[in-house]
């Protein structure tokens, strides 16, 4: 059986370490990337290569950016009292496309997962704590945001950085919120799944 | 709105760029790099610049080989009076996998589809009928298997071709064949659909 020329198999084991991409998408990008114009292989190459050394990680929130300090967390016009916790920085961005968050954001860099042997230190928990202890200590109102995933992990996370945060506020300054959870806009009652459907009857709202 | 790093922008712009990936999934893959070790990015970046570089495209079958005659066509055990022709050097391999067909190939680069202004010229038609025109100045049987897939641009050219290819058989030299269509194994009849299940009947064979 004849097999694959070396540098086809090459590229396609590196694709099939992508998430999401199995044996025969891996096989199809390959050679896709075969009858493509050079100047756009050299720059899907290049940006890969260019992605990790470029982007910075955020010093204050530890979210992507293009200095030691985002462009979130340097921005004045932000509310630094406000401050919502993500998984991921992609949530960031998820969240940034609403246009209507003013505040800043604090990423973990996951969730407490035991079964992947992720505990509070290996996410940046202890940081968080030390960043509203700081903010505590002047007069004004904070509000920390919980936004986590609501799965399983991030519903725990959330509940433990709430444990862990209340223990700080000795004078009623901190308001500790979780991102509100329910039926996703556009969606069907007859097809929602009843932890779903749950959460949005003990979400309700007064019209 | 804060936006995206500019290298993560342009990764991801790079990556919608690939068949089959989308806004989505080309985020994900992007920041699915930011998080994996350099060394696993250098390779991949390297993997994708060699490809096109390293491959050589087979001066008598026009496939995919590692020098200016592949594997199988400098392959003295293959029988080079068996010439089954293909759309794509990809398809070369599915049928290597099977480990049983002996002959050679001929990769014909694609299927006549005047939709996209492919035309017979595009293809390595004429290629193959110089080669099989050669081949019939000597004495022996010759058979070309036309594997383009059972699709409508498939049909129409592995007609075109069987006709183009009697032109040039006055000795009853050369035998024609298509491979054979019909419901794929393990399939389940009350769900092939009519034409599948008319060239299976029309297929049927002794047993």
């Amino acid at each position: 059986m004849a097999e694959f020329p070396q540098a086809i198999k090459k590229l396609i084991s590196a694709f099939e370490r992508l998430p999401g991409v199995g044996p025969k998408s891996a096989t199809r990008l390959a050679f896709y990337l075969l009858n493509t114009p050079q100047d756009f292989i050299a720059d899907l190459s290049n940006s890969i290569l260019e992605v990790k050394s470029k982007v910075k990680i955020c010093s204050a929130c530890f979210g992507v950016g293009e200095s030691e300090i985002c462009g979130i967390c340097d921005d004045n016009k932000r509310n630094k009292k406000e401050i919502c916790v993500v998984e991921r920085s992609i949530d960031v961005m998820a969240i940034e496309k609403m246009k209507t968050f003013k505040g800043v954001y604090h990423v973990l860099g996951g969730v407490i997962n035991p079964l992947d042997h992720i505990g509070p230190e290996e996410l940046k928990i202890a940081e968080l704590v030390v960043k509203i202890k700081n903010l505590l200590t002047e007069d004004e109102a904070i509000e920390v945001i919980l936004a986590t995933n609501p799965t399983m992990e991030g519903e725990a996370t959330a509940l433990y950085i709430k444990k862990k945060l209340l223990e700080l506020d000795n004078r009623g300054k901190l308001l500790i919120s979780r991102i509100g959870s329910g039926l996703p806009m556009g969606a069907d009652l007859e097809y929602a799944d009843e932890s779903t459907l749950a959460r949005a009857m003990e979400g309700r709202r007064e019209l």
